[in-house]
C-alpha cells in the first residue's frame, strides 16, 4: 500500500507529521524511531526508517535558527542538596559554550509549570533539561510544539517527550552497597527504601535483594522499610529497625539524607556508628564527607550527569544526532568510616 | 564658581556625566549621592543633590526599554551548600514575575568572568545579582557601561558598582551565639574564624569578642583560630583547640561547615557533643538540622536574602528608587542539641 512520496524538491522539508501519515503510524512513533528507541515493533521501525531515509528527514532544529544563548534547567524543587551538584555540572559546560543556564523550580504544581512554559515562550530557549520531572501531558505537548531540544536527568517513570535520558546505575549501586556490608560479615542488613513511585527507588531495592540472594540470604520483609528519600523518614524508619528485638547490624539507606536520619536515630538510642550499627547511604552528597563519622555511600556522578545533560541538549539544539537515547552513569562505592564488621 | 547649567529643554535628558562636570566632581561621586550613600562629604552631597534636583535627573533605566525576561545570578563558585538556598530565594521571586534566573559561576578567575560578561552582552539581561563577588575593576566598569541594574548579596569588602547590598547582621549573630554559650555557663569558649579578608568574618569575630568582654571575660588569643569557612579548617583548628591542655568547654565556629569539622575532630578524640564539648555554628544550612546531634547555629536568612535581592534588582530594572542602599537581614539563634551546660 505505497503512496506517492511527497516531492521534496518542491517542498524544502518534509515534516514528521507527513511521514507519520505516509507510514500510517502516529507522530510519536515516528519520533521514537527517529530517536533510535526500542519500543517500536521491528516492522514499523523498518517502514518508518525507510521513509525517513527516502525523504532525507532532518530534525527541524538542524535548520539554522538564531540561538537564544540560553538553556533551561528545570527542577521540581530546589530544596534538595543535590540540586546544586546538577546545576554546577550544567553550568560548567554551558558557561564556556557562551550559553546561560536558566534555573527554574516547578514544585510539582501545574500553575508554576504553566508559568514557566509561558516565560519560555516569551523569551525562547535553545534546550530544556528536566530533572526528575514528571511534566504533565499538556505541557509535554506544548514543549513538543515549541520544537525545543530536551533531555531528562534522573527519569522518574514514564518517558517524557521521547527525550534522551541520563540516569544512574541504581540497581548496580544497590547491589554494591549490600555486597560491601555482606563482605564485612553482616547478615542482618536493614534497608530504608526511597519514594515508592520512583523507578530509581525500585532499582536500588532490587539491587539490595539481588546481593542478599546471591549470598544465600532470603531478604526479610521486616527489614525493608519504606522511606521517601528525606531525612525525617530515615530517622523514623531507622528508629523502627533499631528498636527491633533482633535489630540489624547494618542499615543501608537509599539516600544520604535518610542515612543521616539513621545516624540520629542511633545517637538518640545511645548507639554508635559504626561500632553498634553500620550505615551506608546513596548519593555521595558533599556533606557525606562532612558527616561524623564520614559516610560510606554509593556515589552518583551528579556533576557529571549535569555536564552530560548540558552537552547532549546543546548537541541536539545544533541538530546533531546523539549516539544513545538512554545513558546510565556508573555508580561507585565510596568507603569511609560508617561501615565496619559487626560486633555482635 | 558656578557654570551655566545645561539647558534641559533642548536636551531631553541630562546625564550623570554632565552633572559631574557641572559640580566639578567625578561620576562615581554623583552616583554615590544619587544612591543615598554616606561616603560623600556633606558639602559635595549638597551641591550634587541640588544639581540633580535642578535637572530633574532620573536613572537611565527609567526609560522604557525592552525587558529581556532574565536576571543574572552570579556566584564565585557553586560548591557551597548555601548557594542553592540563595538560588531558591531568587527563583521564587523571579519565576512568578515572568523572569528567568540565569545562574553562573565565575570561579574567581578573570577568564570565566570575562566569558560571562561576553555572554551577557550577547543576550542582554534585566539585572545582575552578584553573590559575595569581588568582580575585578575592568569588569565592574563594563557592567556599568551596560547600564544594567545590579545588587550585591553578602558583600565581601570594597563596594562594587555603587550597587545596593544585602547582607546579614554578622556582628549581632556572633554576639548572640557567644551570649548563648555564656548563658549556659561556659567561660572558656573557642572560636574558629572564617576567611580573613572577608568583612563578614571580621564582624562575627568582633561579635564574639564583644559578648565575652560584656561578660567580663578577656578574650584569649590562644582560643581564637583562623579558619576559611570550609569543613577541613574546622576539623583542623577544632582539633588544635580540643588538644589544648586546658581545652575550651565550647567552640563557636563561624560557619556550619566548620562546625561539622569540629564534630569530627571531637569524635576522633572520643569526645561527645555536647556532653564533652558544646558546638555552635553559623548559617543554618539545611544540613544543620540533619547533623547528629542537630546543630545549634546562627541562622542567616539565605532564602530571604535571595528573595530581597531579586525584588530589588527587578525594581531597579523598572526604574524605581529603592529605600535603602544597604540592608542587613537579622540573624536568629536556633538552639538545637549541640550546646549544653559545661560538665567540667
Amino acid at each position: 500500500m505505497r503512496r506517492r512520496p511527497v516531492d521534496i524538491e518542491d517542498e524544502p522539508r518534509v515534516t514528521m507529521t507527513a511521514i507519520a501519515r505516509e507510514a500510517g503510524v502516529s507522530v510519536p512513533t515516528v519520533s521514537r524511531v527517529f530517536n533510535g528507541r526500542f519500543d517500536v515493533s521491528p516492522r514499523t521501525r523498518e517502514r518508518v526508517e525507510e521513509l525517513l531515509r527516502r525523504h532525507g528527514y532532518r530534525r527541524r532544529a538542524a535548520r539554522p535558527r538564531e540561538s537564544s544563548g540560553l538553556i533551561d534547567l528545570v527542577f521540581n524543587d530546589l530544596d534538595s542538596p543535590w540540586a546544586v551538584e546538577i546545576i554546577r555540572g550544567v553550568e560548567s559546560v554551558a558557561h564556556p559554550a557562551c550559553v546561560g543556564t536558566v534555573v527554574s523550580a516547578i514544585h510539582r504544581r501545574s500553575d508554576a509549570a504553566r508559568q514557566w512554559m509561558e516565560n519560555l515562550q516569551a523569551r525562547t530557549t535553545d534546550g530544556v533539561i528536566l530533572v526528575a520531572s514528571d511534566l504533565e501531558r499538556p505541557l509535554q505537548a506544548e514543549l513538543r510544539r515549541l520544537d525545543v531540544a530536551a533531555v531528562v536527568v534522573d527519569p522518574v517513570g514514564a518517558p517524557v517527550l521521547d527525550a534522551p535520558t541520563i540516569g544512574t546505575t541504581n540497581w548496580a549501586g544497590g547491589l554494591s552497597a549490600t555486597e560491601h556490608l555482606l563482605g564485612l560479615g553482616h547478615r542482618r542488613i536493614g534497608f530504608v527504601a526511597g519514594t515508592r513511585r520512583l523507578l530509581s527507588s525500585r532499582a536500588r531495592l532490587d539491587g539490595y535483594r539481588a546481593a542478599l540472594e546471591a549470598a544465600g540470604i532470603e531478604p526479610e520483609e521486616d527489614l525493608i522499610r519504606q522511606g521517601d528519600f528525606y531525612h525525617e523518614s530515615g530517622f523514623e524508619e531507622g528508629g523502627v529497625l533499631l528498636d527491633m528485638a533482633d535489630r540489624p547490624t547494618a542499615i543501608f539507606a537509599a539516600s544520604d539524607q535518610m542515612a543521616f536520619g539513621v545516624y540520629e536515630a542511633a545517637r538518640q538510642r545511645g548507639l554508635r556508628v559504626p561500632d553498634d550499627v553500620s550505615v551506608v547511604g546513596f548519593d555521595d552528597l558533599p556533606q557525606a564527607r562532612w558527616s561524623s563519622p564520614p559516610l560510606t555511600t554509593v556515589r552518583q556522578q551528579l556533576v557529571q550527569m549535569g555536564m552530560l545533560a548540558a552537552r547532549t541538549v546543546l548537541r541536539l539544539a545544533h541538530g546533531e544526532e546523539i549516539e544513545s537515547p538512554r545513558v546510565e552513569l556508573a555508580t561507585e562505592l565510596v568507603i569511609r568510616h560508617s561501615s565496619a564488621p559487626p560486633t555482635r
